[in-house]
């Protein structure tokens, strides 16, 4: 491409709407414009990097054995309602009205649609199992859309849908998803992790996402130093410590402690590290004979406290839900900040330890009188009934579920989704195969997402510098620019220029020709700003010693190269 | 491809809700399935063909120098309003509402979002000419939707727009489309022809259609037999004929014509060949006083009259009107079907004569009088004053308008159109940017459209016979099909069709291996119907001599060719 015939559209200035990196390289490398609130125009060059990532994405699924399929953008009611999402999918799901007055929705997603298609085309066991792709446009009709084309309303999604006569052999295909992902994110080259996910409202089993590692990302994710393990912090376990509670030293002691209402108030006035306190929460729980009642929880000082992990105790309200201050009060008479778990099970209450406060001794707790905490507890000697569970968010440093190394924890931008759907969809929608013994079987679904335009935008913000982009080679917009000095005044620079854009392009190779008659700060500006990997600067200094400038744009200095050499060079450089 | 991975969906009997051959065919060879009216899915074998024809579209786009940009689908209503088509676009235009409250709709078309990105991007006539495409799903609400993807409500299309600071520049950048267009129709290999056509209701100056030829289009393509000369048969040119009138032999006689209430009738009575005849048709005018007025249109019996053509002449009310019968007894004394040109003009009447009709001599009229019709009628001596116009359609045979052989008349599918729109759209958004003088000038546009989808279905309907499609090279779902004899029970069959499968596939051929446990007879009509265009049996009997089977799809019979050369043979048989 010859930047003369080219529409950059960069601009100099941050745009003041965009919040985030990637949001404002975007718009300022002349890639996206917002048309109306969470509706993008892509431009050239955002197009350019578009097709590269959406053709990576196309090439993994067909290698994964998936066939495409182009389902409708515009989907009717009649399929929702049957799943029933019609009614439960709330707002984001556009609804709108055909001329002939019939219901139809702008897809945010293909459950419905394909299995739809599944139980017409699919009759016998014999044609499973079968793993249906689409890259498409969907519509999310996002309250806040935000971020640019992160959380636009209109975007690119790759979804695939698997169909299958069993669970075994949807854990198959969804093993051969995963290493499918890996290998996209691995090709276009970005630092992913698949993590360990929540199914949340799409239902289903057992799901994994791949996040992309960016400081601006909006989930937490807890991996392994040492190993594949990855979670989303909610998720990840907080194993057992090893070491037991030593035995007491000091005996239990009432102290008191005006104005402390947070546990660093307290640590600090005790003169205590935090990691030698507890604090009890009580929430409210139902016991056996299905009647509410009050549960306390004990963890560490400086944990905190995960509500998934307690909702999926036995005994406990979800969604989770702590006690008034008045039944507090009216249990134990004190506040809730003031809760010891020290003579709670004589008041009737069941007590739940955190793993790791479990191995505490002469540790310091609420005394369960205002204005008073106690140290020197011992749960064996103070407090000894009690059961013990994992009630908190992992932190940095925790040994790893998988025994392997410690967790670090890390923002992430989800990129993709797969899960395991079972049967839900399909028992919805009455998707049924005949199996060998000739009965009608419903069939296990997999579903499998990747943001086509939002890894185009985690791309950047996990690979930017104060100039601009930094793209991995495979998904830059050019590859290669040829920056002429004096294009349409030296004939020589024109002539090499012309040499070395027909022969790299010759080589496959995308290069852009910047011709224009513009300063070279301005050109060089360009190319960092669109985050050309390979620079080579072509002037009549240089020519007269027979060498060009060559510039990585983020390795390396700047180093003059032989003409001759140049295209081995660049080649080389790309491998 | 091998078939025991692949969705076949075939189906033996045709659909019975499928009108014409391409959406029979493509319901059939398991492309498309219909999800809601005018909605369609694209199966696996559907979307091979799509991504084919897409990827020869974006090909001659970005060879015709496009830039690609990708707009959305859901476009504010805003942008509507300002190009004033909000109001005058009528009920395809499906309009929807946020949920917000804010008016949007699903983009039949994208003239308004461009315009608005070309005046806030462009801003210096430097900068021009410049042209954008995109490849992209567009909705229009047709009322009713039929003949499968031909005309359904969801479609994709290339629509591509071109920005320019002269008519000269517009000019220049459509006639590189025009090429773009008949490259991309040649790469395809389609029987096509660039028509001069209306510029309908998308406004603006000069347009061209690309038709390709099939008996089941819906309009009527006049071509030369000897040239490029090709036009929508309402725009093609009538000439005027070389000859001149023959001098009169007869003298004009009135003769008693009881019943003879047509023209065919009338010629059957009086023995006379129908070109012998004229037809006078009397018309709604206005005359020089602005004053409602009736003109006598006069044509050749055989002949049909032109609506566009009569109203584009002056003095014609349009839209065209015949005038009323009651207006015709008061002025003449007689019904419309009895009227001849003689005598009219000393009733006051403008009589206006087809070009062809002009140079008639010794004919036939009526005789402005119930039941009666004259004959021997000469022009300059009985009718003398009247004016000649191009008044019918063309019919086969005429000469060609370019002076160039005759002209044919086939039936045409429109599967592009390109359009110089001029200003129009740029003044309404006021898209205007600086000239070499530094003063706003408001762009030209052109604009282009393909309909992607669309020449799918008309790819078949020029290409298929009663086994199913004849696919084009270019954009078969397979290329070759290797159908396997007793494949799983032949060792000697499966290593040959690994063998052919994969050396074929290392070249880049898209092939089909038909393993699965079917009759030879199934294998082979699916292998037809899906159209495939090389077909190699692979059996144990042509093995057991080292020979395989071949059939080319429409080409030449059944043939044995030897193991060794298949893989030449092939690529030879392809190029």
């Amino acid at each position: 491409m010859r930047a003369s015939n080219y529409l950059f559209s960069t601009l100099r200035d941050t745009p003041t709407d965009a919040v985030v990196t990637s949001h404002q390289l975007m718009v300022r490398a002349g890639m996206i414009r917002q048309i109306s609130k969470g509706l993008y125009t892509w431009l050239p060059t955002g197009v350019k990097v578009f097709r590269k990532v959406e053709r990576i994405v196309r090439e993994e699924m067909q290698k994964a054995g998936a066939l495409e399929v182009i389902m409708p953008g515009v989907q009717p009611a009649e399929l929702w309602q049957e799943s029933g999402r019609w009614q439960k999918y709330g707002p984001e799901l556009l609804r709108l009205i055909d001329r002939h007055g019939r219901d139809y929705c702008l897809g945010p997603t293909h459950e419905e649609v394909i299995t739809e298609l599944a139980r017409n085309e699919l009759t016998s066991y014999k044609q499973l199992p079968v793993n249906f792709f689409q890259i498409q446009t969907k519509f999310r009709d996002e309250v806040r859309p935000r971020f640019g084309v992160m959380r636009s309303r209109e975007f690119c999604m790759k979804d695939a849908y698997s169909f299958h006569i069993s669970p075994e052999s949807l854990q198959e295909t969804y093993e051969v998803m995963h290493k499918a992902y890996c290998n996209v994110f691995d090709r276009i080259g970005l630092d992913y992790r698949p993590v360990l996910a929540d199914t949340g409202s799409i239902g289903g089993a057992y799901s994994h996402e791949f996040h992309v590692l960016a400081d601006s990302g909006e989930d937490d994710i807890a991996f392994s130093d040492e190993s594949d393990f990855a979670a989303n912090v909610e998720l990840a376990e907080a194993v057992t410590p090893k070491e037991k509670a030593s035995p007491a030293t000091q005996d239990m002691t009432e102290v008191f402690t005006p104005d402390c209402k947070t546990i660093q108030k307290v640590a600090e006035f005790l003169k205590l590290d935090v990691t030698q306190t507890v604090k009890t929460m009580l929430v409210k729980g139902i016991d056996e004979n299905e009647e509410s009642t009050i549960v306390a929880l004990v963890l560490r000082g400086d944990h905190n406290i995960n509500e998934l992990k307690v909702e999926k105790l036995k005994g406990i309200v979800a969604p989770f839900e702590f006690a008034s201050e008045e039944d507090i009060f009216n249990k134990i008479g004190c506040a809730p900040g003031s809760i010891g778990p020290q003579g709670l099970k004589e008041k009737g209450i069941r007590i739940i330890v955190d793993r790791s406060a479990a191995v505490m001794s002469d540790f310091c707790a609420g005394a369960n009188k205002d204005d008073y905490h106690v140290t020197g507890l011992n749960w064996d000697r103070d407090c000894p009934d009690f059961e013990v569970a994992d009630l908190r968010n992992v932190v940095e440093g925790d040994p790893s579920p998988d025994g392997k190394g410690h967790i670090v924890i890390k923002r992430g931008i989800e990129v993709g989704h797969i899960f395991q759907l079972g049967q839900q969809y399909a028992e919805a929608l009455k998707a049924t195969v005949l199996d060998e013994n000739g009965k009608a079987q419903i069939m296990h679904m997999g579903c499998y997402g990747i943001g086509v335009s939002r890894i185009v935008a985690a791309a950047i913000e996990q690979n930017f510098d104060d100039k601009g982009i930094l793209w991995p080679e495979s998904i830059a917009p050019f590859s290669v620019a040829i920056v002429a000095m004096n294009y349409d005044k030296s004939e020589a620079v024109r002539a090499e220029c012309e040499r070395l854009y027909t022969e790299l392009s010759a080589k496959g190779i995308d290069v852009l020709l910047d011709d224009r008659k513009e300063r070279p700060g301005v050109k060089f500006a360009d190319c960092e700003l669109l985050g050309i990997p390979h620079r080579l600067v072509v002037g009549d200094k240089g020519l007269a010693n027979g060498t060009l400038e060559y510039k990585h744009r983020s390795k390396g200095e700047n180093q003059d190269i032989a003409q001759a050499d140049a295209l081995e060079f660049i080649v080389k450089q790309r491998a």
